[in-house]
């Protein structure tokens, strides 16, 4: 997508990979909104740190910096001894998926890096068929993201208020973003329309992120608490929610996301305002059982207890400058305790429909279609 | 209630008089949650401007405010000329009055101090008066707010789980508040329960103020993110919510409460968890016909887009200190915009039952039994 720089539109991917350099290219994710900055981790141990330091967060734009990371492991190694590649590469693996122990999208990423790998009979071979495939892959998950918004725009009529939480855009894919890409697409097509992003707290990703990408791409928005999206579907100014995934249950058509999403399909649920999810079909998990199943993960207190930004009169126009000075503010009473799940489970009656690269699927469909869907027992 | 005083639990209520010194006691509540401290207006013009500069904040405080201010007023006076007190008197009342000039608690309660001051034949006379007339209304407010807690106790059960949302608690009354009542008074019944706070963005009420007050009276109690309580709903964790209101239409039982209250009984109502509304009478609007007409106040972005607390690490203990340096800090996008409104409306028949010091009514029932309820045409 897009982003301003120096008062002009360019073109950007969220990770790219530099040949000449050898270097995986980042957008520096931590300090957005405030500054914007893209950083090269220079080696595969740079780039599981950037990882782990969630430089890069996002399902898709982790996957790829990982397969990205393992090629650049692999373009890095000198000679043609193949057993001592394949310990180099096995040591280059191990370091990438440690970066994010919990994430499945580096280790697919990678699995399917490594697969194509085995069909070359040199080192050299295997170090270009790395690259290709980790290039394939990031270009794979920038078409699938294209495929969501061309599904996905149909929903999206001229004048409408669209609803998003959190932040599943350009910014966690390689580019457009899944929840995003309807907006981009319709965008394309010229239709006008406004987002109301929720600001998304703990961590604030729609009033940070969400919202940078909508301002880059020039899309007309506003930021609100969470807890303004009830009274404004009562008064009729939300017509559409799209929001994204972590983990869409294939069996049962229930939807894990970020805090907060849940709430929001219960009051578009009680307003009749179409609630869709947005997802690659990599979200799909076709094995659990039952939405309770999925792990909460419960995160710090701290998130809850206060907030992180830049330094500020409140009434006074920011601009961006990397004289702010960032900081941490602690809100709450000191002393008091917080709970801080950081998920939550939305069940398949509240979802209009999940929007993948293959088409909209009523959630409940998605087992019945599951060989459509990449299902894979 | 208790204020925890090097360590010691000392009783304080949020508004007090101090005859001696001709001066109203106040929490200075902008301070709080960091740090605890009484001030003293030491003349009506210094009240006006607490009033103003919300030093002190909640309907009973500020009318409570306002009635002393106006006692303190009369009590300035020198001299025993009738005539020049009246216009004295006339010009304290016009400066209390203009100090918040939307609310409607100051001027009722000041009202009130003025009737009772008229009954008096010399100026020393009305001043006693006024005097007496101020205690009574902070003595009644605090009678209606026991008495709230004594019929919403009723309610309470061992080991409920409790929500609440922003702060309606002895901060924004004279002492006990509304939605707060019900759980110190369980509290001295010996039962024992746990809270659950909403931050209450985007002033942060609940996390701040409420949070406090809990951990004064040790309530167990958690802080939550508003959009955590869909969750926990979800999962059994919420057993009851109370909340307060800045307006309850006695025709409808509509509630107007701070922005989220609505998202939280929809949720509540999906659950079938009892969503309570506990009021003093004097919040009962017996004019308005629907909800739709109670003005929603839309506020400045700045409290969206940013946050107020004290600059802190993020995982560190924090410790009362006056050494905290208290900032607001800047979240969302800079240039990116906020709808901010203040209150939401809450329909009737999302909730079981609205706590007065009355009783509890179904809000439906609050028209047909107007006239126990100090209807007055």
């Amino acid at each position: 997508m897009n982003v301003t720089i120096r008062g002009r539109p360019e073109p950007c991917r969220t990770v790219t990979f530099d040949v000449r350099t050898n270097s995986v290219q980042l957008i520096e994710q931590r300090l957005l909104p405030h500054e914007f900055k893209i950083v090269g981790a220079r080696n595969f141990r740079e780039t599981a740190r950037a990882i782990a330091d969630m430089v890069v967060r996002g399902a898709g734009a982790i996957g790829a910096t990982a397969a990205y990371g393992l090629a650049q492991g692999a373009l890095a190694f000198r000679g043609a001894d193949l057993t001592k590649f394949s310990a180099h590469m096995a040591a280059v693996f191990q370091k990438l998926a440690a970066a994010r122990p919990t994430a499945v999208d580096p280790v697919n990423a990678m699995q399917g890096v490594r697969r194509e790998m085995a069909r070359g009979g040199t080192v050299a071979e295997q170090q270009l068929l790395a690259l290709a495939a980790a290039e394939e892959f990031a270009n794979e998950d920038v078409r699938h993201c294209a495929e969501i918004g061309g599904h996905g725009a149909g929903l999206i009529r001229d004048g409408m208020n669209i609803l998003t939480h959190c932040n599943a855009g350009w910014l966690a894919f390689v580019d457009i973003g899944t929840a995003t890409a309807p907006l981009y697409a319709a965008q394309g097509q010229g239709k006008r329309f406004h987002v109301f992003c929720d600001e998304t707290r703990p961590r604030s990703q729609g009033a940070t992120l969400t919202a940078w990408e909508l301002a880059q791409q020039k899309i007309p928005h506003h930021i609100i608490a969470d807890n303004a999206a009830g009274h404004l579907m009562q008064r009729g100014e939300i017509d559409l929610v799209i929001v994204g995934s972590d983990r869409v249950l294939g069996r049962t058509g229930e939807v894990a996301n970020k805090i907060g999403t849940y709430t929001k399909a219960v009051l578009a649920a009680r307003h009749k305002i179409p609630f869709y999810v947005a997802i690659p079909l990599s979200t799909i998990d076709w094995n659990l059982k039952c939405g309770f199943d999925i792990p909460i993960e419960e995160r710090h207190g701290h998130e809850v207890l206060g907030a992180w930004g830049i330094l500020a009169k409140p009434k006074s126009e920011i601009r961006k400058s990397k004289t702010h000075r960032r900081a941490y503010i602690r809100v709450a009473n000191p002393g008091s305790p917080a709970r801080n799940p950081g998920f939550d489970v939305t069940p398949a009656g509240l979802i209009a429909g999940i929007i993948t690269p293959a088409g909209i699927f009523k959630p409940r469909a998605l087992w019945h279609r599951r060989h459509e869907l990449g299902y894979i027992r």
